[in-house]
C-alpha cells in the first residue's frame, strides 16, 4: 500500500511527493525498502504495489523490482478497504487460493529476519485456520499515536512465532488509556500488516461490508478490459472511503494476532525520525551542511544550502531547495496543520 | 566610508556583499541611504565614496548619484585611519581649504532634516575653531556596543544644536561603567562622524601618527598619476591599520563634540534590526513568505522560498537563496564566531 499523501513530513514530503517516496532513514526510500523486505519470500512477479495515478511519475523514478503491470493505480484514495479490495482482485486472478500479505510502504522495519520469520508464520496461521491474520507489536511504552489489539487467547507457538485470537481492536488510546493497555500486557500495536487467502478477505467483504464487495464485483469483471480505467474511476468517484479495520477487521470473529518482535516504527513524524537517527555527542542529528554553536538534541537537516543555527535546543529544522520548517520538537504534530495554512496565504506552490 | 566587511548580518551579508550594501531596514541599501542624506547639502560632485577594491562590483550595481571618479577603492582595509586619510588627498586636491565630513555608510538614521542641521553646526565648528568635530549621540540606554566620548565643557548653541570640548573618549563600556556613563550625563555614544578642515586633519596626522602622514605624502604624489594605483598598493601593504578614533581623536586636544539629537542606530546586529522592524500583533517582524504558529517576538526573513514556524519564540531566522541562520535573539554576537567555523567544516563557498 503505497499510495498515502500525509503532510507530516513537510517540507520533505509534498503532494506529489509522499512519505513512501523519502529516504527518512538510511538511503533507501520507504518504499523501495518495504518492497526489498518482501524479495527473499517471493519472487518480483508475486509483489504488488498499489498507489495513486497523482504519484506515477515518481514512483516510475523508483525502479522497484516489480513488473510495471504489477503496479496498480487507484484514480483517488479511499482510505485501505478499498485498496486492499482492489489489489485482492488482481490477485484472484492470478491464483484464486492464493495467500495475501499486505503491508503500509512508509513504516520502518528493522531485524528483517525476523520480521520474515513473523509474516511466514501469520501465512500458516492464515491457512490453516481461514482467518484474518494481523501482526500486533509488543509495545515498550505507552504510545498514544498508534491503535491497540486486544488479544483473546493464546494459540502456542508457530515456528517459534508467539500467535493469539483476537479479542478487539482500540483507537489511538489517551495517555492514561494507554498506560493502562502497556500494564494489561495483553494489548498490541496494531501495524497495519494483514495476512489473508483472498478467499477469506473476500468472503468477509460479502458479510461485513456489503456495498464495497458489490463494487469489487464491477471491477473484477473489467481487469484486463478496455473499459478497466474508466470503471475503476467511476467505481472510486463513489465508493465509500474506510479503513479495512473499521470495515472488516473490527467486525470479524476469524481474527487472529502474530506477535512481532522485530524493531518497528511506522515514523509517524520528524519526531520519530529524530529519535531513529544517529546523533553527534550534543545529542544533535544532523545530516547535509550544518554548522551548530551550542545546540542539543536538535533534528538538522539540509538538502540544499547551508544551515547555521546557534543557541538552538529541541528542534526540529528542515531544508529544502524552496523551504524550511522550524519546529518546537514537542510541536510535530502541527506540521500537518501549519502546511494547512499554506492555502490561506496563497502559498500553495510550496505544498 | 564603504570599505566594511562584516559577518555579523550573514547570511544577508557575504565576503562580497557588506553590510552597506543591504536593505536592512526599508527598501534603499544603507550606502545608498547614507549618500542620499548628504545630496541636499552638497552637490554630487561633492561627494566621495571610499571602498574596497574587492566590492567594486557590487559598488557599481548601487548606481550612487556620485561620479565614478569620486569613488575610491583601496588595496585592502586598514581600519579608519587610513581610508579617512586617502579621501583627504583627494579633498585636498580639489580644494586645500575644504571642510571633510566623514560619515560611515552602514548606520540608519532617521529624522535627516536634524542631522543636516547637526552636520551643519559641526562643519561651522570645525571652521571657526580649527576643531577636530565629532557628532556624539546621546544615550537614552546603557549601551555596552558603542564606543563612548566625555563632554568637558559646554560651549553653547550653533544654530540650536548643542556643543560641547571633548574631555576623552571610552572604549565600549562593561554594563556597570555604561551605566554609571548613562547616569553621569556627560557621556555621547560615538557615533563615528567626523568634521574637520582637510588642513586641520592632515596636521593632526603629522602630529599623532607621523607614520601615517609619511605614508599619505607618498600617496598625494602620485594622485592622478599613472603610477598612482602601484604606490597605493605598496603603500596600503605596508601602513598600519588604525582607527581615526586610537590615531587622532584620542590623542589630539582640539576635539569638539556637538550633540546628534536624531534617531541614530549602527546596526550592529540581526537584534537592532529586529528592534528596528514593524512587528505584528505577535511580535514578529516578517519578511518574505512565512507563515507562523504560535511563535512570537521573532524576526523572520525570507528572500528565496517559504519558511514555516511552529512554537518559536525571540528567535532569529533569515533565509537566502543558498543559506539559513537560525540563532537566539539574544545570541546575534555569536553570528560572527559561527561563521568563521564555516572554513574549518570546508564550507567557504557560503562566506
Amino acid at each position: 500500500m503505497a499510495g498515502g499523501s500525509g503532510s507530516r513530513f513537510w517540507p520533505h514530503s509534498r503532494k506529489k511527493r509522499s512519505k513512501q517516496f523519502l529516504s527518512l532513514v538510511g538511503k533507501q526510500t520507504l518504499i523501495e525498502s518495504t518492497v526489498r523486505r518482501f524479495l527473499p519470500l517471493t519472487s518480483p512477479d508475486h509483489l504488488f504495489v498499489v498507489s495513486n495515478i497523482g504519484q506515477k511519475c515518481e514512483m516510475e523514478k523508483q525502479h522497484l523490482p516489480v513488473p510495471s503491470q504489477n503496479i496498480i493505480y487507484e484514480p483517488i484514495g479511499k482510505n485501505t478497504a478499498p485498496c486492499i479490495g482492489l489489489a485482492a482482485l488482481f490477485v484472484e486472478a492470478r491464483d484464486p487460493e492464493a495467500i495475501m500479505v499486505v503491508s503500509p510502504a512508509d513504516h520502518l522495519i528493522r531485524q528483517e529476519d525476523r520480521f520474515r520469520k513473523t509474516v511466514m508464520a501469520a501465512v500458516s496461521l492464515a491457512g490453516q485456520k481461514d482467518a484474518l491474520v494481523t501482526i500486533g507489536i509488543q509495545p515498550d511504552r505507552p504510545a498514544t499515536g498508534y491503535g491497540y489489539i486486544q488479544i483473546k487467547e493464546n494459540l502456542g507457538k508457530l515456528n517459534g512465532i508467539s500467535s493469539f485470537s483476537v479479542r478487539t481492536f482500540a483507537e489511538k488510546p489517551n495517555l492514561a488509556t494507554a498506560e493502562r493497555f502497556l500494564k494489561s500486557g495483553d494489548f498490541y500495536w496494531n501495524s497495519g500488516i494483514f495476512i489473508f487467502k483472498i478467499s477469506v478477505l473476500l468472503k468477509a467483504f460479502e458479510k461485513y461490508a456489503p456495498d464495497l464487495y458489490e463494487a469489487l464485483l464491477t471491477l473484477k469483471k473489467v481487469i484486463g478490459n478496455n473499459n478497466y480505467e474508466e470503471t475503476l474511476e467511476k467505481v472510486y468517484r463513489q465508493i465509500r472511503g474506510i479503513s479495512i479495520d473499521y470495515a472488516i477487521m473490527e467486525k470479524a470473529d476469524n481474527v487472529f494476532l502474530v506477535k512481532g518482535e522485530f524493531e518497528w516504527n511506522d515514523l509517524g513524524s520528524w519526531e520519530q525520525t529524530y529519535k531513529l537517527s544517529k546523533k553527534d555527542s550534543d545529542g544533535n542529528a544532523i545530516q547535509g551542511d550544518v554548522v551548530t554553536m551550542d545546540s542539543r538534541n536538535c533534528y538538522i537537516s539540509t538538502s540544499s544550502g547551508v544551515i547555521a543555527v546557534i543557541g538552538m535546543e529541541d528542534i526540529i529544522i528542515v531544508q529544502e531547495k524552496d523551504a524550511t520548517l522550524i519546529c518546537r520538537r514537542d510541536r510535530v504534530e502541527d506540521v500537518k496543520k501549519i502546511v494547512e495554512r499554506f492555502k490561506r496565504k496563497n502559498l500553495q506552490k510550496y505544498l
